[in-house]
């Protein structure tokens, strides 16, 4: 089996890869993106990869263009492991339309749900105006709200919003998952289809954006779904910039429904320097990071070599797409 | 039955005090330090309780002491419901070696817990340098650690201790509780006696003084202490401020061991404005405030709710202090 994967990656794997013991034949791409088989370089039309492996690296490194055209401009490919969550992107869409199997990532999932935690408890914790007393020596109680009883509403329910109702549910916090799928699972203390969203924006403390972006989810945080929020309370978005109408969150935080908004991910990435976002002071902006957990890359790998050796043998794989994930 | 209580108390939890059907015979204290029933104003002879309250309401008006002394004034007290967790104030000794049956408090474990985690993972998380980075309009990554794979030390393992470890679990940590009582509860990954402390510090990314005053535990946290622990650890000081050697703490900053520290008690309070630690740029301080969440008091009504009936008929008490309670 030809496999295609980032050189950085191998680095990393390599020990165990050839442990598999599966009969493979790898060609990696270069930080320099040079295509290299063993010591020989490659012209693009000699990878000819059955699996592809776009780790994060590909990500980090720049290469993921050239790897998404080494893999759609071969007719050889059967397999995909994306370090993607969303598969918003249309290549994945063509990939998937070709009979290609994607598997998709959930390493990215903890750090994610980390990341909410943290900015969610800053807001409600006056470590600010702590860290103002400590300056000034000044012995100041301040009181502060307890997560203990927010209404969580999560919309979107797979691993991502599965991780952060699982490191918010020891809090006490009430949990209403919103998502087409009217399961109730362990970690949800209610389910509602997005159809609900007017009846429990009025109700939620928290709301956080943690689903794909889709026709039907573009735009969904729009002037209507603001009016409906609650004063005092925080929007996430985790998910994608796509889901959120800007200027209409610009006009409701003057509202203070929400009061603030922590927002990971925005409709043009990088955002530009001139946005109106950057001095917001109800706005808590970070660079597409929130899956900037030292542990994301080890998750990735140990997903890659955990569904290797299922596609191998024909068995179905961990995160494997269907025509459901596109939305 | 005659029972002291705050007058602020008393205005919360009237009805539900009276929906009791206990023979009460009600004297309060209000912020004026006057002491009344019903109308009448009493001489401090004359109050003669057998039940007191020592509700956070006497805390934070101040009468703390005029409750003390009405209780330990009066050879009638049986019962005393009290807001503190650490029992480290010679008084309750005096109250315990009378025959007084003392319930001490697990209302502040939850608000100490989300303090814990509000503060670590706001070290963790670069929190700080994302808004600088949002002042200057720059779309800089900064990676982060995740709390998952960090090793938890939690020192005292009592209603706080377990309640930071309910809120730490799901994000995958280890965590070790240190106790005398060697029994392996499910929150914990492993437990260990005091005695253990040099060989469990060097592993532990994060230590958490949970743990009473007592002759065993006073200065715990020394240069020993210190010495043993891991270079770029955070140490959390939520417990009392004559556990930690605040001198030798100065010292083991300078050499990243811990790394941060985070305290919320000291071993004079209020903190005099003279003190090093103000200014330490390693240093995170709070008041004294990390049971300030607004949930503390509600659940400090409940506990009084139901431990007063089960007082009355002669039942045990949620967290009856006993010998042991004291060190």
């Amino acid at each position: 089996m030809r496999l295609l994967l980032h050189s950085a990656a191998l680095k990393r794997v390599e020990t165990r890869l050839t442990a598999l013991g599966l009969p493979l034949e790898i060609v990696t791409v270069d930080n320099d993106r040079v295509i290299r088989e063993g010591g020989r370089v490659l012209a693009p039309e000699e990878v000819r990869p059955e699996a592809v492996w776009l780790s994060l690296d590909t990500y980090v490194g720049r290469q993921l263009r050239q790897f998404l055209d080494l893999t759609l401009g071969s007719d050889t490919v059967r397999y995909v492991q994306t370090f993607n969550a969303g598969l918003d992107g249309p290549h994945f869409r063509q990939m998937f339309d070709r009979g290609i199997k994607i598997a998709n990532s959930s390493a990215q999932a903890p750090s994610i749900a980390e990341y909410v935690l943290a900015h969610v408890l800053a807001e409600w914790h006056p470590l600010a105006r702590q860290r103002e007393n400590q300056r000034a020596h000044r012995w100041g109680r301040i009181p502060f709200r307890e997560m203990g009883d927010a209404h969580w509403l999560i919309i979107g329910f797979g691993h991502i919003g599965r991780e952060i109702a699982r490191r918010v549910r020891p809090f006490g916090s009430r949990i209403t998952a919103v998502r087409r799928t009217q399961t109730l699972e362990p970690l949800m203390d209610a389910i509602a289809p997005p159809a609900a969203l007017p009846d429990l924006l009025p109700q939620a403390d928290i709301v956080v954006l943690a689903v794909g972006l889709s026709a039907d989810t573009a735009n969904m945080a729009n002037a209507g779904f603001f009016a409906r929020m609650k004063p005092g309370s925080i929007l996430v978005n985790i998910g994608r910039g796509g889901l959120l109408d800007e200027d209409a969150l610009l006009a409701a935080l003057d509202k203070n429904a929400p009061a603030v908004a922590i927002l990971d991910v925005f409709r043009e990435e990088p955002l530009p320097t001139t946005s109106p976002l950057w001095d917001h002071p109800k706005l808590r902006l970070t660079p597409h990071t929130s899956a900037g957990g030292h542990g994301t890359l080890l998750r990735g790998d140990e997903l890659f070599l955990g569904n290797l050796p299922r596609y191998a043998r024909g068995e179905p794989l961990v995160n494997e797409v269907t025509e459901r994930t596109f939305g």
